[in-house]
């Protein structure tokens, strides 16, 4: 059994993922305004608080990441910056930083999308910021130690924001969607791109 | 002949590709800190007061962009602001302002490059830009108009450079590298990641 904090645990993913996890594990569920734990990943002193409050875990696990939809005419400076900051360098951040919360042979798994390689007409700055934490999760392992991984999980659309949205029979259920993440904590895969369908 | 800008025309790449150019069209050299033009393409109002100088042109290149090498350990928070500042949106606002100032039928070619996918122990920050750059570029096509193109070259280890790191026999020359910014300017491509391989 491993500890795991999963932060974003409130939302569609990382709900699934925090379920998922926790038939076998124990799961800290974090969230950004509700839970027993909160963060904002877009400040490295909350993440360093709730990485103190908690201690030692085996995997941190990230479904979180702020970036707005918008087109090359719409999209604001402050828009690029909230992804880059947030979606892209908040989720680095959790590795930076909670590495040194991490126990030997742990883990850190990030979330991109499938926007990265797959854009549509408003994800300019999230396909931008996909793309980057990929970037960075293939250079990292270079930097780890102690038996350390950090991966990243590219979901598609989730079927459950589909429905939400009126769009009904497409996309990949989040119960689906949070196996790569699994695979991504229990598995041995490092530096590597996950592929939601290599899971299902 | 077209009038194109080359951004970055003082350095290894950008003096080949701005020779190149030359053959069929008319270049305008811009560099950082030397010659009749300079631009920081850190700054939004240097890249404005630049293509207001030069006004109308059919295409911008860049060959351009600020990063550091270093570790997971070593690398500041400076260091990845450099990287997203200069070297991701440096040029996402080449195109972001660039636009207006360029012809129907126009286009921007940025510079990404082969640690995005093949990282190195020191390449971290830089392998994070080069990818969001790339995941910018598959994704501005849906904002474009008036046939305008953006693509990204991806280059590799520049011969010149590994010769004056005293590393011979090794990397591929800046007037072949030069041949995929040629092809970009003078092709059809849209929203393309260039390997230069596929125009040696």
């Amino acid at each position: 059994m491993m500890k795991v904090i999963v932060v974003g645990a409130t939302g569609t993913i990382g709900s699934a993922v925090a379920s998922a996890l926790s038939k076998k594990h124990e799961v800290v569920r974090v969230g950004y305004s509700d839970g027993a734990y909160k963060v904002d990943i877009g400040s490295q002193d909350s993440i360093r608080e709730l990485l103190s409050q908690i201690g030692k875990v085996d995997a941190i696990v990230s479904t979180t990441g702020m970036a707005n939809f918008g087109s090359l005419d719409s999209l604001s400076d402050a828009d690029y910056q909230l992804a880059l900051s947030n979606k892209l360098m908040g989720q680095v951040n959790l590795v930076r930083i909670g590495r040194d919360y991490i126990n030997d042979g742990g883990s850190v798994t990030l979330t991109s999308g499938i926007l990265a390689h797959h854009p549509t007409p408003e994800s300019l700055s999230i396909s931008m910021a996909n793309a980057g934490l990929e970037g960075f999760t293939r250079a990292v392992v270079f930097g780890l130690d102690r038996g350390i991984r950090v991966n990243v999980v590219s979901p598609e659309f989730v079927r459950e924001t589909a429905e939400a949205m009126g769009m009904h029979g497409i996309g990949v259920p989040a119960e689906q969607t949070a196996n790569a993440y699994v695979g991504s904590v229990e598995g041995s895969m490092n530096g590597e791109v996950l592929n939601i369908r290599d899971f299902i």
